[in-house]
């Protein structure tokens, strides 16, 4: 292939320069990004592939060896306007596909970082601060500090995390339609009974994507994970040809994208009989535990207080040890982004941000249990966006 | 979910502590990469979640935020043991699927920045120079910097790049097997011959996965490309909902993974009918510049002159200009690497590299025609891994 795509399944999503409400989110977004610069004491923002550049411009392309950047400098820099460097073979498509007016290719065999000083001198952004995307690879941040030796650097979450927490409506509609494949992905898994016994974890993956796509989702937001018995209490297990058992009990963690945006639910299902005695219990702690945490969500509450709500009743079970990470991430273009639910995380939470909340127990050999929906805080409180059954059963 | 996994399609492939041969491939690849820090005056190499993190460990995993680590020491450095650094949640499967020894672990809620300064201090790799993956996230490179001010940085592709550029024969062997896959699915698409017409982009590019699959290969290696009349014209374009209509030319892209090594070929054909007398005429002359190109692969020969002899042919034609990109680019554990076959790049053809071979004319608003297959260079010439027919009908 000659460069490499978005890999979420999309194609052309920016709407294109004809659409006017495409037009005013993206350009909407540069303003107010470029006023949070002002307001970080930067003096500009660099982005690469990345999902902040879609954020702002709509364009979507997976990162590669070339050199493509967004430049934004700051609101009432002397050169204000923001200008996109990309390789020639996107011109054509980067001009359709997006509002920003100056888009400046390079030739393969042309020496790109000569080209972007000379673009940084002009935009006047070789000194002060400037911020580069928090994903950039060390190849481009290396090059970008050898032509701007004066500058000192930043990261571009700094100015943006705080536009991008906070989920519009449009953002919103995107993700409950996400959510709602996944959850009726679920349902389709549960009815399975029985006939899930013998599959193995890698045939259930394929079934869940199946689904969600058939519920309306688009691929996967990540490779889902189907954790059989002793492999469930592995969290970073993804899934592999463990035949599911009658009766133990199977992690399933997945989602799907609906307009960029992804669901990330997790059901812990037991298939063709009853588990041991232990992983009940087990089970219904993680219940509590998530349901505290979810009742714990509303504006002005920090972050951490939602995870020690989590952990409090793991806790007082006597599995703190067991609950080995966090109660959860937020979720946006990102699948892991802020907030952060975890302890030291002071941050308030505001209507609009949407996380996930999924404390688990993992017994090393034995079984792993969690319970994941996503949340998004309202005025008052919180919107759970999955709502299908959390049992076992 | 909790954390992110391998993206393609692959989970605990390391082979696990207890497969002998999987212990030495990794601690040779270890060994050599220490000896060629040393060559290239670094004291240390520090890799994220990568393609080289799984090269030297067999250990895959998606970048996240979390820190994950693995430190090398160069050959002979007072502590030269590598050190892997990973969230607690990874830590019994790092354990289990890679022979580093000296496995540490932090979970969330510690501050890993300190961790990693600790730990840089205790293998003396806080001052020097160090090398960091060419795919590190600026989070990590601004942590880096921080916790060891005095260092000096450059990139791991200076001391890896030269190793993973000449494949062995176990990688070798994946890659025939992956470009076997893709071959017999462009000889299942060419068999649809007028049943694609009315099929949209979107349609033949699912097809194109479900083939690939059929014949044995593991997912995609990237997003297809499925390019039909104008949308051919883009090289970036991926696949939307344009149907397919008799005679027009459609430039498919795709490739699939065998052991996670890619395959990437690309043919452009024409379905239910005959194409304009205008198309058939440089898809002659792109099958004329790609043989050409393939001619010209021989150990010792510059990569330049790989793309000089695709580019001759085109601009003989007269449509030097409408050939937009560079000839070819090297294909391994990443489906870009090293040899970029591009004006300017004078390094020297060696047995065992592997790349693509893809000259391609593009008409704005009329067709596109790409002819792509990979090669591997042999003692005497070159061997092309992909080798079905490359006409267009």
């Amino acid at each position: 292939m000659t460069g490499e795509r978005g890999a979420d399944g999309e194609t052309g999503t920016g709407g294109g320069a004809g659409t006017e409400t495409t037009v005013d989110v993206h350009a909407t977004r540069r303003g107010r990004a470029a006023d949070r610069l002002r307001e970080v004491d930067a003096e500009g923002l660099i982005c690469f592939p990345s999902r902040n550049l879609r954020y702002l411009t709509g364009f979507t392309a997976e990162p590669d060896e070339r050199h493509l950047f967004l430049v934004v400098p700051a609101t009432d820099h002397p050169r204000d306007d923001p200008v996109l460097f990309v390789p020639a073979l996107y011109g054509s498509q980067v001009r359709s596909e997006t509002t920003v007016a100056d888009v400046r290719t390079w030739a393969d065999g042309d020496d790109p970082a000569t080209a972007v000083r000379d673009l940084l001198a002009e935009c006047g952004l070789r000194e002060g601060r400037l911020l580069v995307d928090d994903t950039m690879w060390a190849t481009f941040t290396q090059d970008l500090r050898a032509v701007a030796p004066d500058a000192t650097w930043g990261l571009a979450s700094e100015a943006l995390a705080p536009l991008r927490a906070r989920k519009d409506e449009t953002e919103l509609a995107a993700m409950r339609a996400a959510a709602a494949a996944a959850d009726a992905a679920v349902d389709d898994l549960r009815a399975l009974g029985a006939d899930a016994v013998g599959m193995t974890e890698a045939e259930l993956a394929d079934r869940i994507v199946d689904r969600m796509e058939a519920h309306g989702g688009r691929g996967t937001a990540f490779e889902p994970i189907v954790g059989a018995g002793p492999n469930g209490a592995k969290p970073h297990h993804g899934h592999g040809d463990r035949e599911i058992a009658a009766g133990e009990p199977v992690v399933c963690d997945f989602g799907t994208r609906v307009d960029g945006y992804p669901s990330d639910q997790t059901r812990t299902l037991v298939f063709g009989g009853d588990p041991p005695a232990a992983y009940a219990e087990v089970h219904e702690v993680v219940r509590e535990a998530q349901a505290a945490a979810v009742d714990a969500v509303e504006p002005g509450v920090p972050a951490e207080a939602v995870d020690r709500a989590a952990r409090a009743v793991v806790e007082n079970a006597g599995y703190g040890d067991a609950f080995v990470h966090r109660t959860g991430h937020g979720v946006g273009l990102d699948v892991h982004e802020e907030p952060y639910i975890v302890a030291g995380n002071d941050r308030r939470l505001e209507p609009g941000m949407v996380f996930s909340v999924e404390p688990g127990i993992y017994l090393d050999g034995r079984f792993g249990c969690r319970i994941e929906d996503l949340v998004v805080v309202t005025e008052e409180g919180c919107e759970r966006l999955n709502d299908t059954d959390r049992g076992w059963r």
